[in-house]
């Protein structure tokens, strides 16, 4: 199990019952990919006194999905927290992240949802300074519950966070992705790599600035993705021109 | 090559000078999904006046990467065209959608890209009636441009549309989403498949009511998921508490 999603359970054994639908192995930039033309299979791994756990063939929405749908069934849990990811996924990272495919699985489906990741990629990765966090967090949004369609995206800085920033998601992209490389046959293959190029990196509102800063950055993030400020504009063109 | 990849090359042609990247086998589900873990072939299969093609071993979303990296670097095409998918990617399935995927990763390189879809999912679905559409919609793509961080979600219905309505996204989502079958050695296994409820059917701006009303719905889409509205009851939380 990686480290993350142990100090998550950890994290969370306090609070509640806890339901654990881990995928089988990484699934490093799944985004909100589902598994269609295979069947999946669902495992139970382990059951104790408020934390059972399975494990899943599938993406981790499909993690997600099989949980509400054949281990709850009847009920729903309160909470659904995804990660913690060894790995930033903050600002354009949100649309690629399997953390967040799960999160945004949950809100889809009327549940408050939390996708949890820590700025350090590595498998050994120091979550200790962030935990309390991932727990206050949790709490709150028990409390208060989140607006239908909205959830959150949690991305935490590696290193002792100097407090909490509600953020937008910065303006970004990854640039100069691949790298080149030739098989002893003689063709080239591509691995995907890259820099991510911040374009607005002066801007004190956004995830990457408070991540910069020792922040943790929590972005509200809504699945109804309508640029409804584009629609007039659209309603003006001519389609009917050949 | 699927049919309404096909059908798109041939709906484009006439406008403009292409280069197509398909992967090399359908990509259902795949979202924004992005390979990591092993490397991505990109073949080049035919080269003709006004058309290239190539064929790509990973998701949607490294088609449109290696395309800007690899075979593009240093121009960059005047539009993105995704699909034509045999599906609709309406309402919530733009989450879900490679498709979708491939558009929005065109958007985030700050192209102006659309992705198509036919709410008919059969391999030898009739694409004829559409296809004037297609063109026309992108024709006013390439004339007025689309405003950065936003992309075109076209859902097309299976008959001869009525006409066009710009639309947002509709709330709803899948259900009942799995089929439970076992196998010869009597472990369970699951098919993903499910209903797809509509949260409003009545309201008459959505891209399922346009379908459903045998129009064409256009769905400006946007890459930044930031709730704007939600930040600032998340600012009055207290994340203190112990």
């Amino acid at each position: 199990m990686a480290k993350g999603l142990q100090q998550l359970i950890d994290t969370m054994r306090p609070i509640g019952d806890l339901v654990v639908v881990a995928p089988e192995g990484p699934r490093s930039g799944m985004s909100s990919a589902i598994t269609v033309t295979i069947p999946t299979r669902l495992q139970n791994i382990s059951n104790e006194e408020g934390l059972k756990i399975y494990s899943c063939s599938g993406t981790p929405v499909d993690c997600v999905k099989l949980g509400l749908n054949v281990i709850f069934s009847e009920s729903v849990p309160d909470l659904i927290v995804t990660g913690i990811n060894h790995g930033t996924n903050a600002s354009i990272s949100v649309v690629y992240s399997g953390t967040m495919g799960a999160a945004i699985e949950g809100c889809i489906n009327e549940i408050p949802s939390i996708g949890f990741s820590l700025c350090n990629h590595l498998p050994d990765a120091d979550f200790s300074a962030v935990l309390p966090f991932v727990q206050r967090i949790s709490k709150n949004v028990l409390e208060h519950g989140l607006p239908l369609g909205v959830c959150l995206n949690v991305n935490m800085p590696d290193t002792t966070p100097r407090g909490i920033k509600i953020c937008r998601q910065a303006s970004g992209r990854w640039t100069k992705e691949f790298v080149r490389h030739v098989d002893p046959h003689g063709h080239p293959y591509f691995w995907l790599t890259g820099n991510f190029k911040n374009d607005e990196p002066h801007a004190d509102d956004t995830d990457e600035w408070a991540l910069a800063n020792d922040y943790i950055a929590i972005v509200p993030t809504k699945i109804d993705m309508t640029a409804y400020e584009a629609m007039k504009e659209l309603e003006t063109w001519d389609f009917d021109k050949e």
